[in-house]
């Protein structure tokens, strides 16, 4: 598979009849961006729809208290559909996206993408069932902020950001975000899990050791 | 108004053309369900998108570990576009609708939604502006129950639920939902304020005593 024919990378895309995949293939540019980019944000809507080829995009909020919570990350695969149909319609969204890593991306027009909502009924089963998909995962976190305790959480977050790794590149701060809590927690938490032989921390990293460990607490072994 | 013309009632369908408004009330059914039904839920998918014309209907997530939240509350002049194209695309969607009162609404066939979609503009602009209405409401509810104090969130919720009114007919089970926390919690903090006298229990209800206290710890008042 090549950047030329990209739709056959998102299963949605692939199925589209071949004259509407290959209006998105020429409606669209394929983009680089390089990591630590904010792709979009308060007061910087996007013009384009976002299909990721390459790389991760993380998506936060920022609330008016200063806070920040990690809402979901965009792999390669994936569309920004929900972020783009937001900023569209909403001038004070709050979200931003920013860029984990160096990305490649397919960027529609937003006229196109009206275009094709109007003329293919399978663009628009695409977009509606990438919206589910946002919208449940929106749901799951409103349950796992409200109901699961913080151990399990980090333990399960520490697994999910390790990508089968032994070390994550991390501070207590950015863990803190991703969990939408104080960073004193974090760090209570963290302790607690070096204490009992868990985890090893240093400057800028979380060492594990015992991922098992980690596993069980999260739940993943049952 | 009448219930003929309804789409007269909805500031974004009102804006439609007069074809699109009359597609949409020819293809409607205008139907009344009582207060205490669930309208949709697991199990139960909608084959019609609804348009609210009187009553309210509660949105409330079960997950698979039995707890209960509240997402939002549908009221009139709203549509459920949100719980409707989730139902249309995820078989494992978890959000039930329950008539909070009596209601009235306007139901649309999905094929006439799609069809809708495909020729209008407008009805397009209005789906996606409803969408983004109700993501911004799930962005600000993420925010809410990661960061602020029970307290303060439950002092807004006797506002809100007491509509103006002294008396609130609930019980501290509902009120956990609403706020997504243990029923222990609420008593707790209901217990205390009491204990300011700004709030009177009873079997049943909450009565307030002190609404202005209430204001002030919620910033109402600011």
């Amino acid at each position: 598979m090549t950047i030329e024919n990209w739709t056959q990378r998102f299963p949605g895309l692939a199925k589209l009849s071949a004259e509407t995949q290959n209006l998105l293939l020429d409606k669209s540019n394929v983009i680089s961006v390089p990591a630590g980019t904010t792709i979009f944000g308060p007061g910087n809507s996007p013009e384009n729809m976002l299909f990721l080829l390459d790389g991760t995009v993380r998506v936060q909020q920022v609330s008016e208290t200063g806070h920040e919570i990690v809402l979901y990350r965009i792999h390669a695969g994936q569309s920004c559909v929900l972020t783009t149909a937001c900023l569209l319609a909403f001038e004070d969204y709050s979200a931003e996206g920013i860029c984990e890593t160096d990305i490649q991306a397919a960027a529609i027009p937003r006229t196109v993408f009206d275009d094709l909502v109007a003329q293919s009924k399978q663009f628009r089963d695409f977009v509606f069932a990438a919206f589910s998909k946002r919208i449940t995962d929106l749901f799951l976190m409103i349950d796992e902020v409200a109901f699961q305790k913080m151990d399990v959480r980090l333990a399960d977050k520490l697994i999910a950001l390790s990508d089968g790794q032994d070390t994550i590149a991390t501070t207590h701060q950015k863990l803190s975000v991703e969990l939408g809590t104080a960073r004193e927690v974090i760090s209570r938490q963290l302790q607690e899990f070096q204490r009992r032989g868990w985890v090893e921390q240093s400057r800028g990293s979380v060492h594990l050791i015992q991922r098992n460990a980690l596993e069980n607490l999260a739940g993943h072994n049952h």
